[in-house]
């Protein structure tokens, strides 16, 4: 299952827009992918730091996510927000 | 929804008897606790370092997986491989 841990820093000032942007993506996700075992979003407690929690049943299910339109849709609003790259930390299953 | 990333270092040597007493506990927690969302175990790809992501419904449904039979079980031998204690993140809620 593809899983991983992404760290975003949303540029000062810009934290109201992303969380916008995540309430309208993490829904559309969510009820239409099939293939997602978990896809969230949180805040850390760090002012501007956020985590995506995604875990897909399989690489495709990834793609699919990747290629959807609620997620084509509503990326150049989220990389917008971003304060440099995220940070991706993928995991291995046991 | 009370989620955390933990992550756990293994004493040396003691990596399969860890991943073995995961291979018990997450599919026990999963087919017994409907208030988990996500309940999951994997490697990170530094020898001896894991990552566990949790996240459950409620506070109630977090209490209810500490108290669970099949966590009491395990408890003891998971710890014994913990190389120290391990690294809560608690992350909120958007």
């Amino acid at each position: 299952m593809p899983t991983s841990i992404i760290k975003i820093k949303v540029k000062p000032g810009r934290e109201a827009d992303f969380e916008a942007v995540l309430q309208r993506l993490i829904p559309a996700s969510n009820a239409n992918e099939p293939g997602i075992l978990f896809y969230q979003g949180f805040r850390t407690g760090t002012p501007g730091e956020y985590i995506m929690l995604e875990s897909f049943k399989d690489s495709d299910a990834h793609k699919a996510h990747t290629a959807s339109p609620h997620f084509q849709a509503n990326r150049p609003a989220l990389t917008d927000c971003f304060d440099g790259s995220p940070e991706v930390q993928r995991l291995t299953d046991l």
